[in-house]
């Protein structure tokens, strides 16, 4: 069995190591909830005093041209462009995920509204299991949408390929399950989607900048994704979009503000969309959260998806391996997928007292987070965890259950 | 006619000139531009510093539980409500001007279309002069609604009464028009919507921390803002929402995410909003952002609204006697009402070179901006605006009006 020895040697031989002195990251702490919440690079603090300072304070008004206000969702979207397989001019950081998706679900339910025998596909596809604002976001469309759109929830992965039939216009899923880290095979599923006349929406909370995504060449049709998370953008930062070249110029959404217009200063009454990404615009950003997004992606651009992805599948194959070698006498469930192709950077395990167990880690420095029912969720961030903070991890895990040093009556609710 | 000295003077005696120590201004410069990004509250910077370092740096997580992140929205409408007279727990500060209109104007429509004989009503009214993408907002809506919603515009103030008639379901103004400066009566044009069967939609954005507002007063039925502008928020700073406590219990839009749930961590596969204010919420909110808005509101909870009324009223009357006693051989030419209940804080002049004079003005530091056509927008902010200030404005531009100081060649686009 891998030793606290062996995880020290594989960190002294990581190719990324190095990368952790960039991130903040409080002594004492084993954190295991960059799916949640990324740490903090380092450099975000001293951009946002710039930003505040120089930009705002000094430079007033003209930040908005000679500071590259107005330009940041684009900049920001053509840095982030490359971790998920999209071309140039393609993304846009802006908004939030929620709104970004309602833009992109009715932008969808146009495209599809423009194909043959579109009138009876009236079924915007997801999962029961689907991060729940995904699903309240389709259903708020649907609902003043009056043509009849119905949201339809599948119950399990295996059902998905059969539920996609005549009846369905947009088939919308997240990438990477937010509660059980489970993969979904975009290529495929967008494939079939496409084969039986649907229209395919992917969701990269849980991808971008965590596994290797290529949406251009899945060939999807939307995306929508945080920042916040794997990226390292700060809390609540901007999310982002992704409108491929083949869909920009018929792109139209509700939600269609003046950042979105051709000739926004030209004033006039009339929406006229701009042409390329611009569209997925609408109002004033709010510039201080967007300018630290760009310090998440900048360590990015030190490495590459495919390194991330190495040592993302090392990291959690080895949390598996030693819980269940060190903790096997504990009912613990895994229930993110062995498979690699099938597996997102985090490891989820039930437990009967999954919320108790959590905080008990949590007061020791271990942070994960819980999700209902019976959930502890454990993220794995490659830019800073090492092999040593998974086997530290364990080891107070394990020290946690062995000695039930956790307060089953003080179970309830969620840790957020 | 005022002399420098009698501005000095009024400087001495104005009882808000202390506040102005609580804004960092950069040295040669007046800025009469805080009606499009206000100044930097000095504690903006600080208060940044500290979400940075220490609640996302240090308690990561855990933040959005005990440094209050998830109630930011509300506890900073709370401390807004008072300036507009809004009641506790009906305002949210969230996402952007656009999308808050969005709700609202969705909410209006669903409002109106519960009343009887609402089935003819299907324009939303708005002034063509409005600020666009308002204008832009209302067609995105109408254009999805099926039910054949328009947007009515209508050409002068003095049309507005006759034009609200039995086909208007909405009427929607903004109470100080961005270019003009004139203030609405919101009390009676409210009256007046409702006596025809309309429901009355507000835009503050040049009203909120400007002029006095009255919401519940004017017993408005939904209105939005703007915090960056006269509010001091930060570039971009999320905007607000207000819904009164008699349209809570049906305020209902389609921009239904999580954070307007009743149990977001519940993580249920299907919407309920949650009572109150909160369903005003969609996404997860930029935290930086949105925290250093405290730091302007703050301020204001150091004077009244009648207070700076009085002083913005003193300021703008000032400015036009100067330019019109100084400046009065040049074809210069007052927008702004001088009738004190139709102004807002600003004052618009137009010129023919307006473009060419406001770039000269800002290369000798005094920083207005310019709005199609030929508009001169110069905004009086009574916490950090003099008197003097006010003079030595009107001075540079006399100087520049009087050497021909302004190159007419360069004249082009416009000064964002």
């Amino acid at each position: 069995m891998t030793t606290r020895n062996d995880c020290l040697t594989r960190d002294a031989q990581d190719p990324l190591a190095s990368l952790r002195s960039q991130f903040d990251l409080p002594s004492g702490v084993i954190y295991l909830d960059g799916n949640s919440l990324g740490a903090r690079p380092k450099a975000a603090l001293a951009r946002a005093q710039d930003v505040i300072s120089r930009e705002w304070g000094k430079d007033l008004i003209t930040s908005w041209n000679t500071a590259g206000w107005f330009d940041l969702p684009k900049r920001l979207g053509n840095r982030l462009a490359p971790l998920i397989g999209a071309g140039g001019d393609e993304v846009v950081v802006t908004d939030t995920t929620s709104l970004n998706l309602f833009k992109a679900l009715a932008a969808a339910v146009h495209l599809q509204a423009q194909t043959p025998k579109s009138a009876a596909r009236r079924v915007i596809l997801t999962e029961r299991s689907n991060f729940p604002t995904d699903i309240y976001m389709a259903q708020g469309l649907s609902n003043w949408l009056e043509r009849g759109y119905t949201v339809k929830l599948v119950d399990s992965v295996e059902e998905i390929p059969a539920a996609i039939d005549a009846d369905t216009a947009v088939l919308m899923l997240t990438h990477v399950n937010y509660r059980t880290g489970y993969q979904h095979d975009m290529a495929a599923l967008t494939a079939l989607a496409h084969a039986r006349g649907a229209v395919a929406v992917w969701d990269l909370a849980h991808s971008a900048g965590a596994v290797p995504v290529d949406l251009n060449g899945a060939n999807a049709d939307f995306a929508v994704g945080c920042t916040y998370k794997y990226l390292n953008g700060g809390p609540g930062a901007p999310a982002f979009i992704w409108v491929p070249k083949k869909h920009q110029a018929t792109f139209t959404h509700p939600l269609s503000g003046w950042w979105g217009h051709a000739a926004p200063f030209a004033m006039a009454p009339g929406f006229a969309p701009t042409d390329g990404i611009g569209r997925a615009l609408c109002g004033t950003q709010p510039i201080v959260s967007l300018a630290m997004v760009e310090c998440g992606l900048d360590v990015f651009g030190q490495t590459s998806m495919a390194a991330i992805r190495a040592k993302s599948l090392a990291l959690t194959d080895l949390f598996i391996e030693l819980v269940e070698a060190r903790c096997g006498g504990h009912p613990l469930g895994l229930v993110t997928p062995r498979e690699h192709a099938q597996r997102g950077s985090q490891v989820s395990f039930t437990h009967p007292h999954g919320y108790a167990v959590m905080s008990a880690l949590i007061a020791r420095g271990v942070i994960g987070d819980y999700r209902e029912p019976e959930i502890m969720r454990f993220g794995f961030t490659p830019l800073y965890t090492s092999y040593a903070d998974v086997w530290d991890a364990v080891e107070i895990l394990k020290q946690i259950l062995d000695n039930k040093e956790y307060d089953v009556a003080a179970e309830r609710g969620a840790v957020t």
